[in-house]
């Protein structure tokens, strides 16, 4: 199995509106680091799993509806709880869209919160 | 699959008594770098995997028992060579146990023991 | 001259009210990554700097009043931009006041923003 | 299941004929970061999958022969794109063959091209 | 002092034709990663010492001419050596003419061609 | 002013024989990163600071005498407290001593015990 994986990062405002939050559950943000990878069993006459350059420009134009967002405020997160595992798969899934005809195998979504902690979110 | 992966390290003295380890069969130590993944299929309502807080809180405990330790002197270790496999496993093996009640699912640890070396263990 | 530094990090939300902060006008956040550095000339009978666990303590308190917060909210930063260069500052204020009668020499804050953007405050 | 990583890197000039590959046609370089990682599913009675310095040496091996070469030079690239993920398998490959008689497992490969792009071969 | 730092990174190709170089005097290459920083006294009204986004822009602007380039081929190398530390006052200086207008400080280039080498040059 | 760093490790066992150091004082070790810099106004006519392979060499001799070592039980550590900050100096002299004849600038030590915590030290 190959894999390429390509990152990038985006900073965000978000509020977990549960107590189980703790102190999370005020306003607050992240600097989210995103690793997406894309999987393939082959990788066909270009030696390439999926074109980088194609691959950082969906990841980028899918980043670019949170950049300097407040996810509370965005109407597809409404009655949501942004937590990373859940940023992860909407990532993985909006990645996934617009790959279509470019790309068709497996992604995996991994996101960074903090130097201590990420989720990841991967199709089975 | 979604995961989430906390990180947190701690510093030790060992040796490997067996003539196979050269010149790391005297006493030297290491600061290990653990990073303990918990996954799951699903992630219920509050869109998480396991919470945080309580996942660090287990892991800080089970490292607790290694903190500025001579790992040649504990007990459990007796017998044994604390590679950093071994290591990997053991630390898995106590949060999986610690974690009895509040998660059930996977669990995998890596173990950095140097910018160019690292060991994982993972249920399958 | 020697140095100790040490790492810590915090989640913030905030905003730019300022038009040339561009998209960063609205209220975002980030994950910030503090590492202050302590400098002296001379280490002492105990070959340190200053205490680490003390150091580390001090810092954890600063950092605990932005810990999960929206800096916008924060009657101290009313009126004023936090940028990293700002916080930076701050950060190395309040840390020198809480090591009063600890440590008297210089100290430094950087704070990383993201993978590839950092500010620094040193006095001199 | 448990495994052992090893990292290592080596600095390369190539070029990519094919139009594909937009301003990466031309000749220029890259400094790849190679992990290679041994799995085992036991451990045996030195705990460990894999000797470390014997793994690190046969990497070494490996990775002499691009060191500070032009890979559009080396007569086994010949007619073949020197993409991440080719080098990754290609490198997997001969580190599979230089283990023969000291490991018979699954052997994975990631290579770093840049701090924000990698790929990776994995035997499945 | 405050500073601000911004990261890039690019590809390049090249040789060292003196035999002082050993090894890499036969055409090899690198991915460099760039740390500019800016530095200044004040911060002026907007709390900043340069506009990131301007910063970034700048440097992209730099780095356009070498990326994936081969650095012996560039006329204004012609008869020079590429090395690290003459890229890092190389791109000093090209950074600091492109921000003339915009920033009139003191300004430091560190250049990482591996994760265990890395070169800088800093005005003084 | 020009400077070239190059990285390597260790790792070594010791204890702190003084109650400030509250749970380091039984034996535990550490994984050491050492970042060594060298210094220069000029660059000549390689274009470098100091030969990096030299460097890396002389780093390595350096280093040697304390991997897999108890820096306890090293006669010239007879009596110091070899902390963080201490072992930075004796680093940075023993390099000095030994770069004799081939550098004669400045150089500082950077030594990384965790992903949190460094000291260093530099001649002024």
């Amino acid at each position: 199995m190959y894999s390429v994986t390509i990152r990038d990062h985006f900073m965000i405002a978000h509020s977990f509106d549960n107590h189980a939050f703790g102190p999370a559950q005020s306003l607050h943000g992240a600097t989210y680091v995103a690793d997406v990878t894309f999987y393939s069993r082959s990788i066909g006459p270009l030696n390439t799993v999926i074109d980088i350059g194609l691959a950082s420009e969906i990841l980028s134009k899918v980043l670019e509806q949170f950049r300097y967002k407040n996810l509370d405020e965005l109407p597809e997160f409404k009655g949501h709880l942004t937590t990373t595992e859940f940023m992860a798969r909407y990532i993985h899934n909006a990645v996934k869209e617009k790959a279509t005809g470019h790309f068709t195998g497996r992604i995996s979504v991994k996101l960074g919160e903090s130097p201590v902690a990420w989720a990841s979110y991967d199709e089975e």
